[in-house]
């Protein structure tokens, strides 16, 4: 039997998982959101899914995996990623399928930070430009084998640079340029926060995005003789609830309650600080890492705070704080090359160079997107799609319909004259199209 | 290592996978319906896994993998679905497991078609016969060596025909017999739409069915050694992708709205379309095959409105017209026999007859089940059971319960005398049984 | 190619399966207690996944696996899992996240039965001292090779005793000592029963666990070359299907509904009672084995309301009264071994005997938590608590938060002083850690 056979099986479903974590992205920001915005995320997912990965397909896949230029970009395989020769034995469309899921993934880190006030055509564009260009950039400086990050030695295993790192920093450009939502600070420097609106639905996201991150880090083996394959995921495992485990305690310590949001976001910053390093530490280091993390969450989103952006659900701490901790941390716990491991200080340095690297370009990129927006279709949704909700505004449904129990409509019959006209508004049958 | 052993993970874990599509399909349509029929459907989703899924192994294999009569019908294993001889490496149990995930996912797709005004007695009698004659019998038609299509040489990789278009059209028939809900077409010919109660639910659902479609299509490969496994699954991710795209820039365009709807009917309409030719076409045929099934869902279900049937999710327009139209266009695009990529005729004409002949039999078969409800346990919720909802008629208890919070009771006890006994009866305890 | 390396891939994928489940128990548990408890049980299943896993992981594991001593108790391996010497062709850390789920599965089982009323701070020292050595203990007898129980040749193959009977008794101890939830039993001995909040959520929850339970059950060979792994899964399906039918039908036919939560427990029934048979039985006995299960629950259920004990989702009846017949319908079904099969009564007697001790040690286990908790922590919420919601008072937060939608306040801004100070509550920036 053919070692190809199996890499197939496996990738293939690994992929599948990743995908699937749209799906948790989707409810958690959801959740996570006001009621009146929480359609709107689920489209941008939707967006993320259809428009970003038909983009990353068609050109970014070539930016990041095609013949190096440079160590800068890469120049081939436009239209036809089907075409990559791969070194491991594995047919190119698994692989393709299983890179598809991450750029869908990194633009879903930013769909969080932007919500509740971002114009939906400014971010059908953002998803469009992360995926062509700004993601597979850098991503061909660390995993291209000719990129230059990647011939210099640094280490990102599944991405915590490559996706989180940048993906969180993008997201903090853009939500620092977009502005924070009407009511979220006030004049005397202090910060209000909105509740999220449904907590066993953002809940359900989570384990959904925990489920799919087994495949995103054992996943990224693409080859099922690696045999780190089970460490990586075991080291998955045990970060993701060493992080959950820290921002539990530490919540309710501090106030006396055991925070929901704090929680998940603190399981999933030990989730995505082992990705760079889930196939290089012990089980030890990943508890320690997931730990750190946990911390770094709940300060992080304090700091983004105090800056005074506005990130409704987390996502510059959770994947922006977090992937760099993530990225610098395999130089300290690296099996074979790490500083506090082996006294080794190479692969450290290089671990912050690519970091700090990643953090600027994330930033421009983000930066770069948001400009852009703003030249074209415009970046923010006026003042009244704002207050009246993107739901109804960009969607014209609102999330929740369940007014028929809280009237006394017997029958209930909405018409929401001027909207979609096919979901919910009255269709003359006069207007079919023949 | 024998093949055999990978074939068993393979299997089984894709048939899992297509089994949970079913909380994909109950999630959808209890986010589409009204709030006063969630639980309806919710349960008529698990009367599908459970009622239908062991009348299939009962009875239904048999019929359509037994012992072949006359390219007709199958006349073994019944009560033994376990005997039956695969050429392919393959235990049975395991080909028997993900057979009884398709069935179940026929019956889910006429659940869909029916809700809100479908007695439940009818409903369980529907099920066990879809899963006993109406699908297995066409199944073997099409699947079964020795099936007269499949003789003549028809292509239907993963059921766009032998599942969505027949489960398509047989919801058709019985949406029409069963008549539309009340208040839904108005005196002068025009047509109102109900509101879906919960897009986040709906969405929820759509990601679980995008996620098992992967196992849908590619485990119908039952063989890790079939090379074109992962060309099965990026197609898949692309026509899906792509059929999302279209409907979304639609409905942007034709209504101003990103209408989620059918955003989510898009995607899945390029699922169902790449469904029968997901192993024989290129990515940039999938990517076609999912753009046309994109416009396709807009128009078929404006013309379901216009015959005057009503489809509360829109089970028709997205599992019956894009399955005809993914097994025709198997003709269109296959690599080797296509009529637009090879010029060759023969294969079209057989695609294009599959369809029809199904579309036929999809029609009577849904013709064939209302009448024997009709005859039986009557094929209609009575008009005052409709109206309260068939939640509180048949289930004796609502969808969602959160009184406590809009009413000033402080502990929520509430006692729906007369209904279930169980759930939310008082229990006497000098009933209980010795 | 090494079948080491289709094992890794099975084992790791099986894991992220069963994790996964912890999904369904947190959506199904919050679908089923009242709405102002949901935040709170969903949190539970955090700790269980967080807490739970690493005390497991820590210590429980070295219990269960470690060098034996006597029969009774491991004596190796803490915190060092990774350690184990194992006898089949698989990596240690896949052998150790699978059994991570396991333990983390068991803790899951409890947080039903007691949800509602207690203080969460002593339900954190229960997932704890549950992972530790309540479950290790009996484990160890039951699955270590050198265990007493094992030796005597007891069959368990996936767990309906060792996990689920386990479970569901030391719930039922718990329950017991905790007391009913206010206002559960009348004082003329009749009981009143809480509606379930949210049906399409508990829903969802069960398919989650139907899924799962695929990798529970068959990834329990633990080996890709077990020829039972393809029956396994099929008997999983079969036994579920039988439970959820005879359910089903037993409340349509006794109280004229057919009623969600039963059927729902029906399922679960029939999957926790096959669980232990799975490998060892065949299909028609899945059937039969099913089908008593979902009779099983409705009448368990009313004895356990007929004891005065208040389980808020049916654990004990689901887990606790299935574990136990499903354990003894090993001795009766065994293709090998069974009294009805082959007429030898020794597996029998074997069964029965493990069944009773592992009713005996889960009750006492049970007991123990609750007196531990009673002695330091506080084993119940408070009056007030408990009135308030769980949600409120130990989270700060409530499940849904939709008042926009009902009350006239445009932009909605919640200001919950004096909770968490991070969620919901103004963030002074001055507060900044620095």
């Amino acid at each position: 039997m053919k070692l190809m056979y199996l890499n197939s099986v496996w990738v293939v479903l690994a992929a599948a998982m990743v995908l699937f974590m749209e799906g948790g992205f989707s409810l958690l920001e959801a959740g996570f959101v006001r009621t009146k915005n929480a359609v709107n995320v689920t489209m941008k997912i939707f967006v993320d899914l259809t428009v970003g990965a038909l983009a990353f397909w068609l050109i970014g896949f070539g930016i990041m995996f095609g013949k190096d230029a440079f160590g800068i970009i890469g120049t081939t395989l436009f239209g036809s990623p089907e075409k990559i020769a791969l070194s491991i034995d594995l047919p190119s469309a698994a692989f393709v399928l299983f890179q598809m899921g991450f750029a869908v993934a990194c633009i879903s880190i930013v769909s969080g930070a932007v919500a509740e006030r971002m114009n939906f055509k400014a971010y059908v564009l953002t998803a469009a430009l992360i995926c062509i260009i700004i993601y597979p950039l850098s991503g061909h400086w660390i995993w291209n084998s000719n990129g230059w990050l990647a011939k210099l030695g640094m280490k990102d295993f599944a991405g915590s640079a490559a996706i989180h790192a940048l993906g969180g920093f993008a997201a903090f450009a853009m939500a620092k340029l977009l502005g924070p939502r009407k009511g979220r600070f006030n004049s005397d420097g202090s910060a209000n926060v909105f509740a999220p609106s449904n907590i066993p639905l953002a809940s359900s996201g989570a384990f959904i995005l925990w489920f799919g991150w087994f495949a995103f880090n054992a996943g990224s083996t693409l080859d099922a003789s690696n045999t780190a394959l089970s460490s990586i995921a075991i080291n998955t495992m045990l970060a993701g609830a060493a992080g959950g485990t820290v921002a539990l305690f530490l919540t309710m310590k501090k106030f006396g309650k055991a925070d929901p949001s704090m929680t998940i976001n603190g399981v999933l910053s030990g989730l995505v600080a082992i990705t760079a390093g889930c196939a290089f530490v012990s089980q030890w280091s990943a508890i320690i890492i997931g730990a750190i993390s946990g911390l770094i969450v709940i300060y992080a989103t304090l700091f983004v705070d105090y800056l005074k952006v506005d990130d409704p659900v987390g996502a510059v701490a959770v994947h922006g704080f977090n992937g760099v901790f993530g990225t610098i941390a395999v130089g300290l716990f690296d099996k074979s090359q790490g500083l506090l491991t082996t006294g080794d200080f190479y692969l450290f340095k290089i671990q912050v160079l690519g970091a700090v690297i990643v953090v600027i370009w994330g930033l421009i990129g983000g930066a770069f997107m948001a400009k852009v927006c703003e030249m074209t279709v415009g970046l923010r949704a006026s003042e009244r799609e704002e207050e009246e909700g993107l739901d109804m505004s960009y969607h014209g449904i609102p999330a929740y319909n369940e007014l028929e129990r809280f009237t006394d409509i017997p029958t209930s019959l909405y018409d929401f004259e001027g909207t979609t006209g096919i979901t919910v508004a009255p269709v003359n049958s006069k207007e079919i199209p023949r």
